[in-house]
């Protein structure tokens, strides 16, 4: 193992091999500290030929490799097992924009830019790159590349995998494939930057990306509106889609336990309580008052239980931070199993009605904070109460997990729908997932990475 | 062979298994008649547990299948090869829309639906499916997926590939892969739909598709304008996003001898001619007058060489059917080279420049016809004389697509935009991309389809 890591050491320069405990600890540890790895060692490329240099001399010797971004995955994909044998590596220092190709819309950065930097970077050019993160200071393209990142704008943009015009990534064997033109059309065989982006970084190392541009908005309008139910909110979604197509950009729920999770840890923020709460936004180029006014005079026409509209842009920012503070808020009140489901957006309210019924049977005065992207049909849907007296919620998480997941697959639904599986969802998985889905995924992942080098111990 | 048939009468019905030369011939020959194939038979499955028995079959026989849609391919992807061995199937008897489930804007065909079919049905539901091809009352969904078409709404809504939500599909070995659930965020595992979208059959057949839907516009508003130079068409197309955002959901170009070809054919349409044309439409929800007044006020602050908007819709079919018939009517002058190529749009200006100047070099008096999407950097580029005396245009097929495809690869580019590979760019693609890709591209391959049954003789 010494010739390795002096070889590797050649390979990165010294500074950029990490061996000792206290310099590899932050590497070892999740962001939201349910596993604990032990590596062999974490080493930080500087480029694309080091990477790839690095994973020739990973296979010459055997050793498994597990990419690392901002290290915020929710669900231990970037974090290694405890046998220290397995090599972190870290692509923060590929954090070059390579390119901002204004008049094709396209913006080319390295694997660990972080989203912020991107999104700072075509904001320079007059653009938006429109994907949108609680963790955008920290995630890295890279990572929300490898689990094919959501957020708030999917609705309007698509998730990351939509956003993705190339990639460049390292393969099992250290081979370099690019694809980092920036064509919109191309039907020139398989469009293989597909694989890589939510593979988790089972199939390659993902070294930069090739990012789609959007006119960067002028104009915001920004309401909260109250509603009786979840079926009126996806009757609403529809309705504002068909009056403001795109222009709608963000469509976010909350549910009643979700409200009283931020009025109590926010209260000056809370214009008004209802059953269900959605955050709307509409983005345009053009002028704010005419956006404004063009919103508002619709909503005078509907029949809502209550609503507010942003006056200007520190009301829009109040808005938001109710958004934003959700899950920092429920931290502060204590552990809860979540979930990160989506079905058909037809089929949110059965789901909702449906699986609170059962929890509520199972664990009388069970407390469920649901709130999420209600028009990708992904609710953010958490338990933070099982019952009296358990010393530990988690002993009740895999009942609540199969009385959740059975009633999102029996919708046709995922159970993982914009934070991947990594370690926490892989047997979940196995007992949810079509069986020849899996199968597939696993000759691909033989016919690419045949040594299973590229991060074992994860879902594939 | 005699078992063979009659096992495969036996699942499709006997009247669906056509073995005659004249039964067979409309399937034999491709659209451009450039292919001539003779196939063994043409089987007519009628659901897709035929499909999966008929596959099962042809594999315990080793018979390779060639699947068919509409029969409108460009480059011959959907044709046998002349050895009499290789089986059709045409996917036309699928042709059932399963489900439109309106609240999650998703539309479930199976594969033989047409594209119009599949577009009236959307709009019976009051939704829009948005891809628009000239072949669109004969291709078929399966055909549009096979080859991941693309159209004149990509600009705003994306190719095939990004209004699919989900696939089934019938693996080489018969067994029913099926993800039709209309999911938009499902980070569970790889995206196995991409494989089969834009493979052209050799991984396996899809026999239905959950599609995006989108808002129905009620508005539209449409122009001409005259522009001096495509670098100028680039800079409109920019200004025209950052003001009306997605709104603009056209932004179609034609030069100078494009113009003379639809003035000949056409003359009372052409409103007026510029060294460039550009079709513009915006659509939205809200009213027309509201949408056509925006445009116009809009127009009126540019500077423009000439321009016309459609004041109805008489005229707004006008100027669309202008865009319509370029093909028909360059059909009717004859044969002419074409390409289906696409770069990044900050490169069209060049690519014109160069390529054209490069041709004219080459063959003195050179005739292009350069027409398309500008906003995907895709262009029909077609020349149609090369030299005074050469009995057949295709003698210099060669030597003219070398000149373009060594520009369009210079500026980062692709030889099949939109039309797919199939047989007729299948040597040139093996020239031009790069060899590491196809590499991966056939390891896949061999992975789902080891006997190498699946529309073989293509360029997988």
């Amino acid at each position: 193992m010494n010739d390795f890591l002096s070889a590797l050491a050649a390979i990165v320069g010294p500074k950029h091999l990490l061996t000792a405990a206290t310099d590899t600890a932050p590497f070892a540890l999740d962001w939201r500290r349910r596993y604990q790895g032990a590596p062999l060692a974490v080493a930080q490329p500087g480029s694309t030929a080091e990477v790839s240099e690095l994973v020739k001399l990973c296979r010459a010797h055997q050793v498994a490799i597990v990419p690392q971004g901002g290290n915020t995955s929710t669900c231990g994909a970037a974090t290694p097992d405890a046998s220290g044998r397995q090599l972190i590596v870290a692509l923060r220092r590929l954090n070059t924009v390579r390119h901002v190709d204004t008049d094709n819309n396209a913006l080319t950065v390295e694997a660990g830019v972080t989203l912020q930097e991107a999104q700072q970077a075509a904001e320079a050019a007059g653009r938006l790159f429109p994907l949108a993160l609680a963790s955008q200071g920290t995630c890295q393209i890279g990572g929300n590349l490898s689990t094919n990142a959501g957020g708030v704008a999917v609705l309007r943009y698509g998730t990351m995998r939509e956003l993705t015009l190339g990639l460049e990534a390292v393969l099992p064997d250290g081979r370099v494939l690019s694809q980092l033109q920036g064509l919109r059309k191309d039907t020139t065989g398989l469009d293989l930057k597909q694989l890589f982006i939510g593979a988790e970084g089972q199939l390659g190392l993902i070294t930069a990306a090739t990012l789609k541009l959007f006119p960067l908005p002028s104009a915001h309008a920004t309401a909260m509106i109250g509603l009786a139910d979840i079926e009126t909110a996806i009757a609403w979604l529809n309705r504002l889609r068909d009056r403001f197509g795109d222009r709608l950009t963000a469509f976010e729920v909350m549910d009643a336990h979700c409200q009283q999770v931020l009025l109590r840890h926010h209260p000056g923020l809370m214009p008004f309580s209802a059953p269900w709460l959605a955050l709307i936004e509409l983005s345009d180029g053009g002028g704010a008052a005419e956006l404004n006014d063009a919103l508002a005079n619709w909503l005078a026409e509907q029949d809502i239980l209550d609503g507010v509209l942003a006056q200007n842009e520190t009301e829009r920012r109040k808005l938001w931070t109710l958004r934003e503070e959700i899950s920092e808020s429920q931290r502060k009140d204590g552990p809860s199993i979540k979930h990160d489901i989506a079905v058909p957006t037809s089929a949110l309210p059965r789901l909702v009605r449906d699986c609170s019924a059962d929890l509520e049977a199972a664990f009388p005065g069970v407390r469920i904070v649901a709130f999420g992207h209600a028009g990708d049909g992904n609710l953010h849907y958490n338990v933070s109460y099982t019952r009296p007296g358990n010393a530990d919620l988690f002993d009740d998480e895999d009942a609540v997990n199969a009385i959740v997941y059975d009633h999102v697959y029996r919708l046709g639904g995922t159970l993982a729908a914009e934070h991947g599986v990594g370690q926490l969802k892989k047997d979940w998985l196995v007992r949810y997932k079509d069986p020849l889905a899996l199968e597939l995924m696993r000759g691909i992942k033989r016919a690419l990475d045949p040594d299973g080098l590229m991060n074992p111990g994860k879902w594939l």
